[in-house]
C-alpha cells in the first residue's frame, strides 16, 4: 500500500531526485531545511569560480538520492548483512546531516566558536518542525538521527554510509561542486561505484573489480581540494570575512553603537544565540548587515565590507617555512606605516585537510576504505593500489601571504615591503 | 602592443571566458557589476529547479562571451560587411546589457514602476565607476554604450549582436539555464551557429546551411520558455513576491511604522530612489527585509513573506478563458470567507511572450531571423523551414488560477469552492 | 532464487546495460547476434560522420535496456493493466529486433529484393544457435518473438513498447546515432519519458506532463532525419553502393566470370541463399568482394567500386519537380558522351519517411501517440501540442540529382551540362 | 589570399575539425587516408566494450586537430620559440602518423615482423596519392614529414608536438576512447591544457599553473590503460588472433593448399608485401579471410576463427610470478589431453606499457614533460608534483594465464587443470 505517489526534483548531478516517503516530503518542506537554499555550498568559492553560487539545500537532497541509490542496490541483492529496517533512518540522516550549517560556516564559526555540528543536533532535537515531524512520526526518530549524524549510532553501518572516506556526502560534492564550477577534475564514475558497494561485516566495503573507480575517486579528492577549495582567491574571501567578523565582534566588546544589528547577528556577538535566532541566520542576512556596516563610522570594518561586496579581495605572495620569522618584521612594517596587521594581513596554510583526503588518516572516524576480494576477505586499499599507496600519507602544505596589495602601493611601499619578502611568487586573478 | 596579459574566468558553458583588454576587466571589476552578483538570473525558478541558483554576473560574462567569438569569427574570415571599430563597443554593450537588473525584476518593476532598462542608462551615465571607466576611455563611450542597449545606435548591426531575436543574450540565457536547472531542452549547437553567422546589409544574417541549427536553437527557446521560465511554481514564487511589495507599499502608504527598513527600500516606496542607493539593492537586501517584515504587526504581510522565506506557495488550478466570468464569484467567494482577494488570488496568463519565442514579433525591435542563401539573397527563415512557419504565429496561452489551498482548506471551504471551478485541473509540486 | 549473477555491458548511452537473466545472456553469445557487431547502425553515415561507426549490435543491446528500464518502472509501480508474464517475451524481442538486417540492409535489400523481416523471422525460426536457444527455454517462444517483431503478437502493448511512434527502438537509435555522429538534435530526455510512460488500455501511453519531453522527442527525430539520415553525403554512398550492386548484379546474369565471390554474394545474385549463409553476410565480406571486384575486367564495377573504397562519391545538385521533364535530356546528355547514365545519374528524394517522422501516418502500424490527462481519458499528442500539429501532415520532399561531377569535369562538359539544369544550387563537401 | 574556404568535419570529441589549407583536404582524400576509416582504433576492444568501433580515420583528425589547435595559440601569443615556417609540416605529420598502421596491428606485426612506422615510411615515399600530393607541393616535403614521425627532424619541438609524454596523438586517443568505450577514465581539461602549453628552447612545455592539469592528464592515462587498453578480455581476443595468424603461417609454411588466400594476405605470409598490396589490407580483408578459414580442413584454423568471429574467447586466471614453473607441467597437462598448448595456452603479462604511462621512461624518445615557472626556468614535472612522484617508477605487471577453458570443461579435466593452478582467481565476462 502506496499512499503517497513517488515524487522528484529535477537535478542536474543526478537527473531527478526520487522521494518516496511522505516523511521524506515533508522534512524537505520544513522551514529549516528550505533555509538551505539561502547558504551557498562553497561559501566564497564564487568569489573565484562564478558558478559556484549552488546551495546547501541541493547538496543534501544529493546526499540523500546517493544514500537511497546504494540502498536500493542492497535490497535488489537482497544482501543479509545490510540491516533493511534502517532504510528511514539513513535517508533521514542523508539528508540532514548539514541542516546546522552556519553561513559561511568556516569563517563564522572560527570567529563566534559555533559548531554547525551542536546547531545540527540543536535544530533536530529542538523546537523546530524539523523535530516535529520526527518525533510525529517515531519519538525515538530525532535521537537515531543525531546519534547517526555524531557517529555514535550502534549500527556503524548507517554511520559509515554518510560520513566514512567513500561516503554519500563526499561523492555528492565533488560531483556537484565540479559540475557547477566547471571544472572536471571532480569527475568519477558514480555509478560504477553504486555498483560495486556492498555491506559486509558491518562496514561499507568496495567488491575489488571497482577499486579503479575508487582510485579515480580519490584523485578527483585530492584535485578539488587543490584546485578548487584551498584556490588562494577563495581563502582572500574567507579570511576577509573572517577580518570582518572579527572587527565587528571587537567593536561590540568595546561598546560600539551599530546603527542597526539584525537580531541573529547581535546574538552570536553575545555568545547568547538560540535555534529560533539560528534559523534566520543565513547568507542574505549576513549581506545586508554588511551593507550597513559598510556606512559605520569605523573605518576598517568600512574598508573591509566594502572589499568583500566589491570583491577587492587581498593579494598574496607563496613564501615556505622559512619565512616565517619574517613575521614580525612584516607586521612591524605594517604597523609602521599605518596598515594594522591584524586587519590586513594573514598567514594561510591549507595542510590540515589533504591529508584527509588520500585516506590513511589517523583519526578514528577516518575508518580506511577496505576491498572485498573473491575470497571474501577484505583489504585496504592502499595496499592493493599503487596510485592509492604512492600518495598516501604525503602532506602538502602551501604557505601563503595575504594582505592588502592596493594599500602598499598607494602608500607607495610594496616595493620596500618586496625587499622583506620575495613578491615574485605571487599570483593574481 | 599587447600592455595586458589575457586573463580567463572558467566557466561551465563556454568553458573560459577570455578577457583580452583590459577596460573589460576593469569594467567586471567595477562595483556595480560585482552586484550582478548577488541577483540571480532566473529570479524565483530556483524554488522549482534548485540548481538554477546563477547569478546575472555569470549570464553577463556568457554574453560577453559568446559576442567576443562572433567577432573573432568575423574578423578571422575578413568580412568587409562587419564595421572593425567596433569591436570594444559591442563587447561592452554586450557585458553590461543587464547591469540595471533590480532583484527579481519582473516582480519588484511591476509594483514600483521601476524599469531595468531606465537603470542600464543610469548607472552607464550617472557617478558610477562603471561610467567613470568608460569615460576615462573615452569620453563618448558611455552615450555609445546606451545607445546600443537602447537599440538607437547608428550601426545597427552591433545593436543585431546584443539584442534581436538570434543574439548573444539568448543564446547564452538558453544554455546556461538549462545547464543550471540540469533539463537538456535548451541545448542546440552554439558552435555550429558561431560557424555561419554572418554580417550582411548591416545586420545579422544567417548561412542557409545552418537553418536547422536555427530551428534547433528557436524550438529550444519555445521548449524553455514553458518548462521552465512559465513553470507555475515559478510564476506562484512571483506572484506571491509582488504580493508582498504590494502589501508593504499599501501599508507605507498608509502610514504604518516599520520596525526597520532598508534605505534603498524606503526610497523605492517613496519612488525616489538614486542611483546610489540603487546600487545596494540586491537580493540579499531583499530577504533580510522579509526577515524583518515577518516580524511586522500586520498579518498579511508576515504570512506572505513566510510563505516566500518557507517556500509555502500558492497553488493552482488550470482555468479556461470561458472560466473568466467566475472571477468576480470567486473573489466575493473568498471575502465572504475572510481570505482577501487581493493577496491571495491571482489569475496568471503567461502569453504575451510565446509569441515572441518563434519569431513573428510585429513589434519594430524583433527583426526576423534572414538565412543567406548560395546567390547571396536573404529569405526570411519561416519562408524555408517548416517548423518554424509551423509554430509561427500560434500564440499560445495558459489561464492558472492561483490561490491559497492551504487557507481554504484549513476553513473547510476547499470543497466549496471547487463548486465554483472545476479543482481537478490542478497540479501539485 | 537468482541463480545468475546480474551481468552488464558498459554503454556509452545507457552508462550500463544489465543482464538479469541467463537466456538473455546466451542470447548475445549466440553467433547470429555477434554477427550484428560487423554490420553498421548507420551504413554509408560514417562516410558523412566519421563517428557514425557503430553497430547494430550496440543498438540492439541498447533497445534491450530501454525496454527493461520501461518494465522495471512497470513494475515497481505496480501498474494492473501490464501483463507481468510477458517480460521476457519483450525483453528478447527487444534484443533480436534487428537480427535480420544485412550490411547496408537499404542498398542491398533494393537490389536483390531481401528483406530484413523475413531473414529475422528466419533467424528466429531456422536452425540457429538463437533458435536452440529459444526453443531449450519453451517451445512456443520463438514464434512469440517473431509474432512480437511482426506486430501480431495478441498483447499488442508488447509491440508498442518494440514498434510504435514512441519505442524503445527509435529512443535508442536517436540518442545513440546523434551521441556517435557528435551532433546534439537527437538528445532528447529519456528519463522523463522513462517515467511518464504508463500502460493502459492495451496500449502505452504518456502521461500528459510528459508531453513536451514528446515533443522534444518528435523534433529530435524530425532533425536526425534530415541532419543525419537525409544527409546527401550519406546518400551518394548509398547510391553508389546500390549501383555496384545492381552492376555486379546484371554482370552475373550475363554470364561474366568473377574471378572469386563469396558464397553468400553467390547465392544472393541467384536468389537463393539459406539462413546459414545469410548469417556470414557480413560488411566486412561486402568489403572484401568491393576489394577484388575493383580488379575485376568491367570498367563500371571497377570504377564503383573504388569510388566507395575511397570516398569519391557523386556529387549532386538541389532540383525541384519542374526540373523532373529535364531527365530525359540529361540521360541523353550523358549517353551522347559516354556516360552511362543507369550508374552515373540519380535523382534522390527522400520524402517517404518524413512524413513518418511526426506521427500522423496512415499505415495501421504506426499508431498515434497518446497522452493520459488527470481525468484518466487519452488524446492523441497533435490536439494539446502546437509543435506537433504544427508540423503534422507537412510533407517534406528534397530533390537532388546525384551524378559522377569528376567525370563531367574531365570530359570538359560540366559547363554544357549546368546549361540544362541550374549548378548553383549544389553543395560540396 | 585565401584560396581555399574553410571546410570541417563534425566530430564527436572536438565538435569541429577545421581545415583551412587545401593540401590537408587533399591528403584527407587520397585512398590510402580513406583506408584508415576501415581500421579500428582500438583493435579487439569492441570485445570488451563494444562502443569502441572508432576508426584510425576519426583519430587521425584529431591529432591533426589538437596540433592545429596548439599552433594557433602559439601564433596567437606570437611566441618567438615557435617557428612560424614548420606550421604545415606539423600538421601533415600529425595527420599521417598512423597512416602505416595494419588492421589488429599488435597481433599482425609480432606473427609477420612487419611494423607499421616501416610502413608509414613506405606509403609517405612510395607510389602512393599522398607522396604525389606531397611532392607536387614541395619535393622536401615527403622526407620532412618522415623525419617529423621518425623523430629525427631537425627542429625537435615539431617532434614533441607529434609525439612526446604530453603529445596531441595521445591526448585525442585518450578522450577519444574514453567517449567511445564510454568510461570517464579518460577525461582531462585539454582546453586547459591548449591553453599553458609554451614553446620553450626547442621543447614542449607547460606553465606551471596547469600541473594540476598535468597530473589528472597523467592519471587518466593510468587508468585508460589499466582499464581500458590491458582489459583481459581484449587481450584475449588479441591473442586469438595471433594464434589464428600463427596457424595459418604454420600451414602456409607446410605447403597447405588453402581455398583462397587474398592476395595481401598470401604476400604477408610469403614476407614479400609492397605497398599497393599492404594500402588493400584492412580489416574486412581480414575478417573475409577468417571466414573462410573457418571452413578450411584445419581443425585448429577452424575453431580458433570461430572463436574470433563469435567471440568464444579464451577465459583467463590470474597467476603469479610465483607460478611461472608451473607452465611446463600445464603445457604437458595440456598435450596430454591433445589440447594443443600452442594454440590454446597463453601467458599475458601486460608490464612493458605502464611504465611508459608515468614519464620516467629511459628510452630517449620519451623525454620528461617539464613545468616553466614564474622565473622562467623549467623543472621536470615530478620534482613539484606528488602525485606524479608518488607513481613514477612503480613498474606494475599483471600476470594471466589464458585458456580455452570450453574445451578443458567439455573433457572434464577442468578441476584436475584446477589443481595445478589456483582457478579462484578467475575473472569471467
Amino acid at each position: 500500500m502506496k499512499l503517497f505517489e513517488e515524487k522528484v526534483f529535477k537535478d542536474p548531478i543526478h537527473q531527478y531526485i526520487y522521494v518516496q516517503e511522505k516523511i521524506i516530503w515533508d522534512l524537505i518542506n520544513a522551514k529549516e531545511f528550505q533555509r538551505l537554499r539561502r547558504i551557498r555550498q562553497l561559501g566564497t568559492s564564487f568569489l573565484t569560480f562564478h558558478g559556484a553560487e549552488h546551495s546547501r539545500f541541493s547538496h543534501s537532497l544529493g546526499v540523500y538520492e546517493i544514500t537511497r541509490k546504494v540502498i536500493a542496490q542492497f535490497e535488489r541483492n537482497e544482501y543479509d548483512e545490510w540491516p533493511k529496517e534502517e532504510r528511514l533512518v539513513a535517508l533521514i540522516a542523508a539528508l540532514l546531516h548539514d541542516i546546522g550549517h552556519a553561513p559561511f560556516s568556516h569563517s563564522m564559526e572560527r570567529v563566534f566558536q559555533s559548531h554547525h555540528e551542536d546547531w545540527t543536533k540543536s535544530i533536530i532535537l529542538g523546537d523546530t518542525e524539523i523535530n516535529q515531524l520526527l518525533t510525529d512520526f517515531d519519538r525515538q526518530l530525532p535521537m537515531r538521527i543525531v546519534d547517526v549524524i555524531n557517529k555514535t549510532y550502534e549500527k556503524h553501518i548507517v554511520v559509515d554510509l554518510i560520513s566514512s572516506q567513500l561516503d554519500a556526502d563526499r561523492m555528492d560534492y565533488l560531483l556537484r561542486d565540479a559540475y557547477f564550477t566547471g571544472v572536471n577534475y571532480g569527475t568519477f564514475d558514480l555509478e560504477r561505484i553504486l555498483r560495486v558497494i556492498r555491506p559486509y561485516n558491518g562496514k561499507i566495503v568496495i567488491k575489488d573489480s571497482g577499486m579503479h573507480a575508487v582510485e579515480d575517486y580519490l584523485m578527483s579528492r585530492y584535485q578539488m581540494y587543490w584546485q578548487i577549495y584551498f584556490h588562494p582567491v577563495t581563502r582572500s574571501g574567507e579570511i576577509i570575512l573572517r577580518k570582518i567578523f572579527l572587527r565587528a565582534k571587537e567593536l561590540y566588546q568595546e561598546g560600539y553603537s551599530f546603527s542597526f544589528l539584525f537580531s541573529p547577528i547581535e546574538k552570536l556577538m553575545q555568545q547568547d544565540i538560540g535555534v529560533a535566532d539560528y534559523i534566520s541566520l543565513d547568507e542574505p542576512l549576513v549581506y545586508a548587515q554588511f551593507h550597513l556596516w559598510s556606512k559605520e563610522n569605523d573605518s576598517i570594518l568600512v574598508d573591509l565590507t566594502k572589499r568583500f561586496l566589491h570583491r577587492k579581495l587581498f593579494k598574496y605572495i607563496e613564501i615556505d617555512s622559512a619565512d616565517f620569522h619574517k613575521i614580525d618584521l612584516i607586521k612591524q612594517f605594517f604597523s609602521r606605516h599605518q596598515v594594522d596587521p591584524e586587519y590586513y594581513l594573514e598567514i594561510d596554510s591549507p595542510s590540515n585537510l589533504p591529508y584527509d583526503t588520500y585516506g590513511n588518516n589517523v583519526e578514528s572516524e577516518n575508518s580506511p576504505i577496505y576491498l572485498l576480494n573473491r575470497q571474501n576477505d577484505v583489504e585496504e586499499i592502499s595496499t592493493k593500489s599503487d596510485i592509492i599507496s604512492g600518495i598516501m600519507g604525503k602532506r602538502k602544505t602551501e604557505y601563503k601571504l595575504f594582505f592588502a596589495m592596493d594599500y602598499l602601493k598607494e602608500k607607495n611601499i610594496y616595493n620596500e615591503f618586496c625587499e622583506i619578502v620575495n613578491c615574485n611568487r605571487g599570483e593574481s586573478n
